[in-house]
């Protein structure tokens, strides 16, 4: 470590810092939205506080990913209705060529010199631990994090959040299932600069535990827990999955050992062509199947989560079938792909039936009887038990795919979509799904930590 | 029960009774014997008793296994050397035309009028507990049973000899790995008779534990232990295996709900032809694989554990490589032959290997740093570990026995059996076996409990 490691985190900073011009710029415009948004405010027969919010607000936004979001904070007192009605009275305000959107309420999003433009109304509740909707934390997430960081720990910040987007793990979204801004905001806030993260994650034993304001009151299962300095019944970390965490130690660790500015740099792989993946999957001699339909129209926190179930159902089909899998991922844009390479293309027409211990009396004899003038092989014993060998349900991967399908536990929209049209593969005819898949085939075929 | 039980069971006896005929020549020739003995050992410079021992002695032979055997009883402080020269001569003596054999000690066995004759020396010890040699404890077991069966008793045991063989779990050879004479003797003095000995072991919870004279002192690890009335040190059923313990229990049940003289007639099965034997393979659709050999020239007792380790060997390492044996025999007359009969034909030509979580620290880097730069895929992270898809040794069963036959924990006498030569077959082919094999193929492919 030493000059490498600052020589590299220098050469990085200048990628993640924005330049002084765009954080004027951002400023001004920021400055004119309040404004606006408390003017509008002015008309409205409650009153409402405006504020800043999100990484610009904190100086924790790295360059080119800078959005403002501007909250307005409403007496806990209205109702839902009502604060939908007022946040989108302000919302059309400020930007009268905005556009409606849904997330915890509706809300107007638009664009203003450059920068995207949230304007989102939330309660003015007592405490982080008393909110009415999820956004009204947001608030005092900012407020928590503004008073605590200074120019140098926000430089570090956007250090960490460089380094995680670099590793493909920012990002809470239910896709990358990742480390949200916050998150890497109270890291920092816990280890003090970048280099003391990187040092402490690389000797992080799992589960780890981070309690700022040592207020946690109860236990999470989860690999990493650092409870919300605003609510102490809340795991920040919650949506991290195991697989970010661990990708977090042994990049940190990676980094310390060999720092250089590529870990900052996210990972853009050459398409993989068609003719490649029918030569990878020659060479592997594994059985891949796939099935490849119309992406269900939803957004990717509703999307993935069902590709994810619905790729784990047909892999536990699999596996249950005998049929072993080795590795499976899921892709979309257009279509959607469940994708998963066998190890195994088909079982005997037999399939051993371990039954009970030949002395657990009534038991046994009940399994012997209808066993016996069976058309399988036995009842014949085996140490103590009876065994059978009776006929094979599902003998290959394509009768699994070709004949039930619909038995296995899939996503509600993916279901739904599958019975729109769908089409099955098996075998080398997978590698055409390279040409809309090349990248996410070449990360396939060239899996990295 | 009741009737139909009784009559089958007269039934029976009239199946393995020996006629009053058989009886009395048999009284006959053993008086001759042992006079001859006595006559024998008044020229040998040491005393020694004579005696007549095994199920003969006792009124517990079958019909047509009818062997007697003739004991001489040295004193203990005679050296081992003396005890067989001085019984040697004796065998001479009383079977000028017998021919020597080797167990415990060399002994002479011959023939007179139609029954085998066993003439073995053995030490005049104190007690079970404190024998020289194996052969020293049978005329004590042939006193303990000789003083406590009746002729009713002696009948049942007969009944149960006929049971036992008919089910094919008759006898203490290495081959069988079933019930000895005197085992079936102590069963048949616990439970009083005939019909109580089937209830009894019908209900039997494994493990079971019999001891006649309350003097066990140590446990035993078996599914059945009779403790030796002659010595608390010794389990008599030591030899049995689960699986003959457990089909007793299944066979006493089957004949209580409905007893048939047919459980009392060894399954005899018409030898499988090659075509039909074919036929089962590719109905089963299995990959069985199949080492054959010129067998050994062992006596069974050595030759059996050692198929059976040979086998264990094989299809361990079937089941290691990925290849799922389903079931596998061996057999053996002039050739002997491991087969075994697998789900799987082949695996792909990666393995998926699974390395340390990624937290743990020095173990984790220097797997990572292992295969980093290595061919294999990876390493990558699922969940918390590192994992990496490398080539796997050997993708065929073929190349298991082709190429790794002799690193296979075999039999020593196999080992060097194949060293002369051997042949491999793999799938269809290996319905050639049922030419030499018809009969134990016809078994495998009915299995029976």
């Amino acid at each position: 470590m030493g000059d490498a490691f600052d020589a590299v985190t220098d050469r990085a900073r200048s990628r993640v810092d924005p330049d002084p011009t765009e954080r004027e710029r951002l400023g001004a415009v920021a400055e004119t939205l309040i404004a606006r948004a408390e003017t509008a405010v002015e008309e409205l027969p409650v009153s409402a506080d405006v504020l800043q919010v999100g990484s610009t607000a904190r100086n924790t936004w790295t360059s080119g990913n800078r959005d403002i979001d501007v909250f307005v904070r409403f007496p806990p007192k209205l109702s839902r209705e009502q604060l939908e009605r007022y946040g989108l009275r302000v919302g059309w305000e400020v930007l009268p060529d905005g556009r409606e959107e849904f997330a915890e309420h509706p809300y107007v999003t638009g664009e203003r010199s450059g920068f995207g433009v949230d304007i989102v109304p939330c309660f003015a509740v007592e405490s982080a631990g008393a909110i009415q909707s999820a956004v009204d934390r947001t608030p005092f997430h900012t407020e928590y994090v503004a008073t605590r960081l200074d120019s140098e720990t926000a430089g570090a910040v956007r250090l960490a959040k460089g380094f995680l987007r670099g590793i493909g793990a920012y990002g809470s979204d239910l896709r990358t299932r990742g480390f949200s801004g916050y998150l890497t905001e109270l890291l920092v806030l816990e280890y003090g600069c970048f280099r003391s993260l990187i040092e402490s994650v690389a000797e992080w034993k799992l589960p780890v535990t981070i309690d700022p304001e040592g207020h946690g009151e109860r236990s999470f299962d989860a690999p990493l827990v650092v409870i919300d300095p605003t609510d102490p019944e809340r795991n920040v970390a919650a949506v991290c999955s195991e697989r970010n965490v661990a990708r977090l130690i042994h990049h940190a660790r990676a980094f310390q050992d060999d720092p250089t500015v590529d870990r900052f740099v996210p990972d853009d792989p050459e398409p993989l062509s068609q003719e490649a993946m029918r030569a990878q999957l020659s060479d592997r001699e594994t059985t891949p199947v796939a099935v490849r339909f119309d992406a269900p129209d939803l957004v990717d926190d509703q999307l993935y989560p069902q590709l994810d179930r619905s790729l784990r159902g047909l892999r536990d089909e699999l596996d249950r079938r005998g049929f072993d899998p080795l590795r499976a991922t899921t892709v979309a844009n257009d279509h959607a792909v469940l994708f998963v390479e066998c190890e195994v293309p088909a079982r005997p027409a037999v399939e051993r039936h371990v039954g009970p211990p030949v002395d657990a009396g009534e038991h046994a004899s009940s399994f012997y009887e209808k066993y016996a003038d069976s058309d399988a092989y036995g009842p014949f014993i085996d140490g103590n038990r009876y065994v059978v060998e009776r006929s094979r349900e599902r003998t290959s991967v394509r009768s699994v795919l070709e004949e039930q399908l619909f038995s296995i536990a899939l996503g509600v929209d993916i279901e739904d979509a599958l019975n729109e049209n769908y089409e099955i593969m098996i075998g080398p005819r997978t590698a055409t799904l390279a040409e809309e898949f090349g990248t996410e085939f070449a990360r396939y075929f060239d899996p990295k930590p």
